[in-house]
């Protein structure tokens, strides 16, 4: 099964990177774009099937290691 | 209306970075992970409301900007 973690930057708290995509964006000639957030993307393939067994393991691995929970928040989708 | 946009390296592709975040989480204690691959996130604030009409322009700001085709793979989701 895989676990699918999408961690993005709380609301309020300055994304630069987001920010100069933005502006490359539209030196680019995009127009349109009112902002841009960068966050991450991480895919765990486990050997575990049950979600809900899984779940409190990748909360758990998101709380220690993927996310730093005082600026960034995780959210987490299962598949397969 | 917000595009969210996932970048992902192609299958074959190697990821030092999730090596990396694989090899920190066993040394966590974390245990049947049998893989893990990362890739970016990354949501665009667009003014256009029509979804059919701002994908074209998502689509080539990820070609253009976004995702190094030649080694990434990306999605793109409309929401709101």
């Amino acid at each position: 099964m895989k676990a699918k973690v999408h961690v993005t930057l709380k609301a309020g708290v300055l994304d630069p990177q987001g920010k100069a995509v933005h502006h490359a964006l539209e030196a680019l000639g995009f127009a349109g774009i009112n902002g841009v957030r960068q966050g991450k993307f991480i895919e765990l393939d486990l050997a575990e099937t049950d979600r809900e067994k899984a779940r409190p393991m990748v909360e758990d691995a998101c709380r220690k290691l993927l996310a730093n929970t005082v600026i960034e928040n995780f959210a987490i989708d299962f598949e397969g």
